[in-house]
This record gives C-alpha cells, sequence and structure tokens, in this order.
C-alpha cells in the first residue's frame, strides 16, 4: 500500500533498545557461566538433563518454552521426584498455559479473516497488557527456579556468600534489569508506532462499521 | 477552585476496585492463616521475630515496608543467620532502596513548589513506570520469600504436597493475582483520571511557560 514513509524512529529509543539486547546476551552468557562453571553442564540423557530446563527458559523464554518445560518433567520422572509441588512450578505452568491462551486468542482475533474491526481493536489493549503481565510473570517463575535450584544444592554455603550463590543471585538481579529496560520500552507513550494510514482510515470509519465486517470484505 | 463536577466513573472500574480489594483482604488473611496454624504466629520479642517480616511486608507493601526490613535484621542477629545474600534480600532491598528513591523523587519534583511544570509533566510518565515496576518487583520478591521459608522449614515434606506448602502456594498465586489486577487497573488507557480543569489550562499555556517558572508564581 502506498503511503507516506514511516516516521523516524523516536530519540533515544534505539539506545534503550540496544541496552535491552545486552542485558538479555549479559543474561544468556551468566546462565551459560553457572550451567557450565558449577552445575557439570547441560546435556538431555544423563542426569543433568535437570540443566536444561534453566536453560531453556531463560535463554529462548518464547520459542524454547517447551523443551524447557519436558526437561524437567522428564528428568524429575528419572530421579523420582514428584512434580509441579512447588511455587515455582505453579508460576511457570501458569506463565505456560496463560502464554498458550494469549497465543490462541491472538490468532482468533487478529488472524482469523471473520473477526471484526471492533472486536479486534477492543481486544488489542487486553493483548498488549497480558502480554507485558507474561513477560513479568515469566522472569518471576525464573527468581524462583534460581532460589530453589540454590536451596537445593548449595544451601549451607549460600549464607556464606559463595560464589555460585553470588552469581545466581546476580543472574536473578540481571532478569530483574532485563525486565525493567524491556518494559520501559514496551510502555513509553512516546515510543508507540503511530497508526498506519489505512489503520486512522478505519478508525475514522469506525462508527460506520457494522460489528459483523470483515477486513477482507469491506470493499466487496 | 469552581469547575464542572468531575467526571462519573467509567463503567467496569469499581467492580475491578473491588475484586482488588477482595484479593488484597483474601491474601492479608492467608498470610495470617499461615503463620498463625504454622508458623507460631506472630511476635517481636521472641524467636517467632522472623514472622513479622511476611507479615509486615505482605500486610502493608507501602507503610509497613519499613518495620519488615528491620524485623528481619534483628532476627537474624538474634540467631546469628548471615543477611543480605540470598536473592530474595537482594531483590526486597532492591525494591525497598528504590521505593525510597521514588518517593524522593516524587517529593522533590511535585512537592517543591520551585519545580517547573515542565519538568514536573516530563517526569510524571517516569513515575507512573517505576511505580508500577516497583509494585511488581515487591511482589516477586514476597514470591521469593515464600519459597525460601518453605525449603528452608519443610523442605522434605514440600515435595509430598504438605498442606503448609500447598497454602503457601496458594498465597502466592493470590499474590500474583492480586498484582495482575492492580496492575489492569493502573495501566488500562481508559480508566485514567482525565486532566483538571486546571491542569487542561496548563498544557493549553505549556508553550508560553519558560523552563523555570514556578506554579505559585505564575499569577504574580
Amino acid at each position: 500500500m502506498d503511503g507516506p514513509p514511516p516516521p523516524a524512529s523516536p530519540a533515544g529509543l534505539s539506545a534503550y533498545v540496544a541496552v535491552s539486547q545486552l542485558l538479555g546476551l549479559t543474561l544468556l552468557a551468566t546462565t551459560g557461566a553457572w550451567l557450565g562453571r558449577y552445575r557439570g553442564g547441560v546435556a538431555w540423557d544423563s542426569p543433568l538433563q535437570f540443566n536444561v530446563h534453566p536453560l531453556c527458559m531463560v535463554l529462548g523464554m518464547v520459542f524454547l518454552q517447551g523443551d524447557g518445560i519436558i526437561a524437567v518433567f522428564e528428568s524429575h520422572r528419572t530421579k523420582s521426584i514428584p512434580n509441579m509441588y512447588s511455587l515455582h512450578s505453579w508460576c511457570g505452568m501458569a506463565a505456560f498455559v496463560l502464554y498458550l491462551l494469549q497465543w490462541l486468542l491472538g490468532c482468533g482475533f487478529f488472524l482469523l479473516p471473520s473477526t471484526s474491526f471492533s472486536l479486534r481493536s477492543r481486544y488489542k489493549p487486553q493483548h498488549i497488557f497480558f502480554g507485558i503481565a507474561l513477560f513479568a510473570l515469566s522472569i518471576a517463575a525464573c527468581l524462583l527456579g534460581i532460589t530453589e535450584m540454590l536451596l537445593f544444592n548449595i544451601r549451607d554455603s549460600y549464607s556464606r556468600f559463595a560464589p555460585e550463590g553470588v552469581l545466581a543471585n546476580t543472574l536473578g538481579v540481571l532478569l530483574v534489569a532485563f525486565g525493567l529496560v524491556v518494559g520501559y520500552v514496551l510502555t513509553r507513550d512516546d515510543w508507540k508506532r503511530p497508526p498506519l494510514a489505512e489503520e486512522l482510515a478505519l478508525s475514522m470509519d469506525f462508527k460506520t462499521l457494522t460489528e459483523h465486517e470483515s477486513p477482507g470484505g469491506s470493499s466487496q
């Protein structure tokens, strides 16, 4: 569609995005350092399978989330550890199920051609709010996982500031900092993408559209 | 100041506020039930002093925060437990210090008569973002505290779904639900208070105000 060129990126946005990516890479490296240096590394068919869980959860909070959840259940079955008893597991599973719901609702509202403009525009703010809230819940679940892992493995030396504990706490602080920067970038009003020409036209025509008008059918 | 009556409350807002308050009261009651039923209750000059910490943190995340922090340091000193080694303590202390900073900045920008309108309006979105982010960080710190307390006290029976573990996990889920509802109420665009008459007038006069004009001095 022809139209005016997209507006230039707002001042400051690039720097914040760069900081968020730098923080993201740093926390991935810190996760790798912790698992590699102190927890024996990562492998699927071995007693190290558990370590796939935090690695996948932190590495790919979106696209590797499924693998991370499978790893912890298989590891628990091998070691006869019960599932889903801890607050970490409850929060992690809630984040996983709610992300799935968010994805299904997103498909239903934004991908199905039969969904009306009016429904889409009413759902969009909910989708944005829950996307950010679930991101925060994922970070909280990571923090709980770090605390569990430390209390299971180095309970006695943790209170003597064992290097592993300090490293893992630092990872937790990096996760919080990452969440703060990403949350700031996502919610700052003047960094939101301005509506496209066709969206503006749509919102002006909004009151004349019927509830069941479809995007593909409006000009036919 | 005379002016038009304030606009009516938006539809739905009261119901959400009611739900948030109901969730808040429920989580306070659940905290009380956990500490009273399983952890021996709460008392300051006794080995139960530690229990003042989660109670104060959850009961009054704002006005009792100070008491909650003092209680944990005194309790640790009495029992010769080191301070500030856990991720829970790092996140809790970060939330406390950043809240203090937020409070000081809030006083400086909004209470000092000499702060210009322009500075105030540029700081306000930051104040709102960090207020919500620190609320989320406080909830994450509570979740970490719950996990620590369970792994210190009922480590072996936790994985067998001991009633205390299920109750405390439920408290964690209530904290998350409370955060979600409050966060939703705070961020929904059409539930934001519309600008008052004097604020509208100010924003219209905005470009004619100098950077160092003060609210009290503009009409003198």
